[in-house]
């Protein structure tokens, strides 16, 4: 059975399986404790994930019903049951079966998104992105994977105000309530740590699309996945890492993932302000991960596959300005830097960039940055279908789905679930 | 024939009754005399309901229509009308008839979000969101209800831009171009009264979510809904409005809402500074509502079969922050308020809550504050499958609707209304 | 072959013709040209359309699949292509010819709005609204229109983040993000220019909903389309402009598209600080059109067909608030003007209007300016259908559309263009 085979039976098996028994209570006391160390059998929750249970009238009922369809032996298709096991909170929950499952899905991302007038995949599912601080990109991006899948999605811009200084409601309160009006929950926040109180709080899925300085998983998933896509493997592989590495989450969370894999050895480019911080550098020692710091862009180039250049925050330095600007100009990707870079090498950037890559280098084949863009729309277009039910096999039957008497509740109470 | 099919069959039977030949003329008298004065024969206008003619082409090409079909005697079925005949502007245009129809819908409604894929009673509708002031909470209630059922939605959380100082438009010349965008309008505005200009302005329904200090329907709604939904009946409850009593509108329209039952008790506790206005006390006496003001919480509590907090509005005292700190620790539900209550009784809040109610509170079975937030979504559901076109009894022959044949010209002109 | 069936074989047979084999480098000179040089053979193009070339994987793979497709002489759907050759930039770009296939689409989309339970022409294509500044009636006719064709939408409504100061992100980076995310960019940006930078740098197409003090070309089109539709021709027509003509780019716009049809006449009544500029009358003198000066609106209001009202922008006056105000109050179009305007004569008016109408004017059958609103909805859901591949031949078969073996890969790369 291929990993992402594994993935899906995880979602396609959730009822008969019964892991959301396990208590609310316990996941609430993963506050004060390292919640990875919860373990599940799903292949999402190798490396620590919450499990939720449902104890909503709402959970139970569903509950029950799988139950029946388990004695049944009936496929336990999910159609309807808008709730899923896991959440998405940091890069470090992924191991590397899981990412591997996730990239499959995610490559067949990239043909309905091409091919096709749109999936109907989704249809029915709402998502609310609930974002406590503006991000315009990863919020397209999240809604467009959600609408590409069929799905529909409420969104709050302004979610600070649900919390304002005069209200002052809390993160869990609001979570109670955007809870009841979709199925799944993407969110972003101005503070680490909102999001495991999110995921705790809730009982549908919680993506983390970004919680302060801490976490940004989805962006670690896309730049890993970007990674395979360009350079074809992952063991093995050089990677540069450019600019910003105090300061940078996004390099400070490949860092981690790029752990998992083998043989990978990286170069840490920085001015001295800026540098990779001691404990990513504990990090990859203790995981046998091979890294160097380096002052010499050329050589580095040379060497690596990947060059993952960063943007100097300026808003990092504060009233510093002098520091800023001598860190900024420092290293630039530009065309002497592809001159030595090998043919078969990319070069990544988070975005936004300003003149840390030059323009020029936008039409060399090289310049994967905006391609990396768009895997995030498949990463979470993947990240989605796999934490909402799988209607997949349903899809030649859709019409079906439309009829409103299989919704009539004297019928869902009855055989519904083996009707197909 | 039930309270809810007599609901429907107005919605059915529109085409055929007519009652949008009464003139626009005189809904505009409405601005100068108590608007509920005016009687319909439709449920939702018992009490009084704003009756709106189509002077315009389309109005009249639909009543064409319309009477060719009442000559066939063929059924009624409103495709592509898109009109109805309500607005809802203020909690006192129900009666007890129609709040018991609209909440057999609400009923429904819990089915159909819990079980399905997604309705699509409404697919091919637009609902406008035109937020003067912004109320993430409200909403996103509304845009989850319409798009649970399928439709679809316009937002607009700035919509003070449209008739900025600079710009200067009317609230009127707004609503003109709004409505040719959409087929409802869910409006929310700083002013009381905005909600009746606008319903008088459009021709298309109107649903006030919210106008300034006056009224906030659907949440009136709510309240009731989840009084009847967690206690089970309306008649004969006992029900405790404590907190912000003077300023609160939501524990004001409730008591308007609660005079249309029997034997109904009400108790107020609140601080000094905030007590009940004389207008609703002299209200409920008129309608024979027995009400009595109480400075003893817990006995209040003890006897209840609902305690509804609110929260004290901080922004209500201005300066005088002593007076509000005073105010706001007085009346508190904790643990020994519930150890007092009954079994059966519900603690309930329209949120944001501070720390009125304490966290210990919600895992108590009776803390009903996040179910009211949901019944909220459900209301809103029912509330906008009364106010936009009934497709149910086409559902079956969903997939006519897509042939685009059927909406060529020729075949409109012709005989669409009597094709299913 | 009428004007719309060529606007249509245009878009049914790109695959074939191959015009995006022109270069991207040679659309990227067009920065330092006059851009409506380059010429192309669809009807779009006959003043100068962009032609964009696909450099990317995904533009390589629809390009060899319509090559194929060629050969096979099979009919050339462009489903699942979500490409266009066309981008809208300004109102000079449209010939008559084209205007006439546009209006034609546009008459067939009041049908389809008005009648029908929401077409799904545009089903599964994405639009963003990327608007750098808040325009919400024009960005809501646009989402109307989107979404009464089917098509979803991304909104964002403070695009200006994504360049923030802070940040720094060229408007060239912003689009190759976005345009990975949707299938047409609707762009609403503060600086003139800014719309034909994004349609050089997307390959998908880019509508400019209005560029600061630039051009607004889909106002233009609504306002020429209204006035074909109220007085029912355009050649021979007299119309009024009236009101702040200096600064008003719908008036400009207006008159540049009025020179392309025969024997019209305009008058331009305005005060004198804000009179119509030397370019517009040399302009109209250099087609051979007739227009005029006058200082007596009821003259002009007695001769004409159409009396064009604008707001005089008040923020153009800047601290010359004695100006302003004199030139405010100077052509108010009231009861005294329509009661010299012809019956059959109409008053339009951009929107929003302060008082330069009088409110008593909007139930004179001949204010137009609220049905000239509604057909901005109109002329949008033309351009879209245009701009994004044309399922209109398959709605029969609709629901295979739905089959998601379609979509898998190993059906899309044999015959998928020839199964139909």
């Amino acid at each position: 059975m291929s990993a992402a085979s594994l993935l899906f039976s995880c979602s396609m098996h959730v009822g008969v399986s019964h892991p959301k028994l396990a208590a609310k209570s316990s996941a609430c006391c993963l506050l004060n404790q390292p919640w990875n160390h919860l373990k599940s059998k799903t292949p999402f929750g190798h490396s620590g994930v919450l499990e939720k249970s449902k104890l909503s009238h709402r959970g139970d009922e569903i509950l029950l019903r799988a139950g029946t369809l388990h004695v049944e032996s009936a496929p336990s298709f999910t159609v309807g049951q808008k709730f899923q096991l896991d959440d998405v909170i940091e890069a470090q929950q992924f191991d590397r079966e899981t990412l591997n499952a996730i990239f499959e899905v995610a490559r067949s991302m990239e043909s309905i998104e091409r091919n096709s007038s749109g999936s109907q995949m989704l249809k029915g599912y709402l998502m609310a992105t609930l974002f406590y601080e503006p991000s315009t990109r990863t919020r397209l991006s999240f809604e467009s994977a959600m609408k590409r899948l069929g799905g529909d999605v409420l969104t709050t811009e302004n979610a600070r105000e649900f919390s304002s200084a005069a209200k002052g409601e809390t993160l869990e309160d609001t979570i109670r309530t955007v809870e009841g009006y979709s199925d799944i929950i993407v969110m972003r926040h101005f503070e680490s740590g909102a999001a495991i109180r999110a995921a705790v709080t809730a009982s549908i899925p919680v993506i983390n699309a970004g919680d302060g300085p801490g976490q940004h998983p989805t962006q670690a998933l896309l730049d890993v996945y970007t990674i395979e896509r360009e350079i074809g493997k992952l063991d093995g592989i050089r990677v540069g890492l450019v600019g910003d590495l105090a300061n940078g989450r996004t390099v400070r969370s490949l860092a981690y993932l790029l752990a998992k894999y083998q043989d990978v050895k990286i170069y840490f480019v920085s001015p001295n302000v800026v540098k990779m911080k001691d404990d990513i550098k504990d990090y990859l020692t203790s995981k046998g991960v091979e890294w160097e710091e380096s002052a010499d862009l050329m050589e580095v180039a040379s060497k690596c596959d990947v060059v993952y250049q960063t943007r100097i925050q300026k808003e990092r330095f504060a009233e510093k300005i002098d520091l800023y600007e001598e860190a900024r100009g420092k290293y630039i990707v530009n065309q002497d830097v592809l001159k030595v870079m090998q043919k078969h090498a990319v070069v990544m950037h988070p975005l936004p960039r300003l003149d840390e890559i030059t323009v020029d280098v936008d039409s060399d084949p090289r310049a994967a940055y905006f391609r990396q863009a768009k895997n995030g729309l498949y990463i979470r277009m993947a990240l989605l279908k796999h934490h909402l039910p799988n209607y997949t096999s349903l899809a030649f039957n859709s019409e079906l789905l439309y009829d409103t008497n299989l919704y009539d509740p004297k019928y869902l109470d009855n055989n519904m679930w083996t009707k197909f």
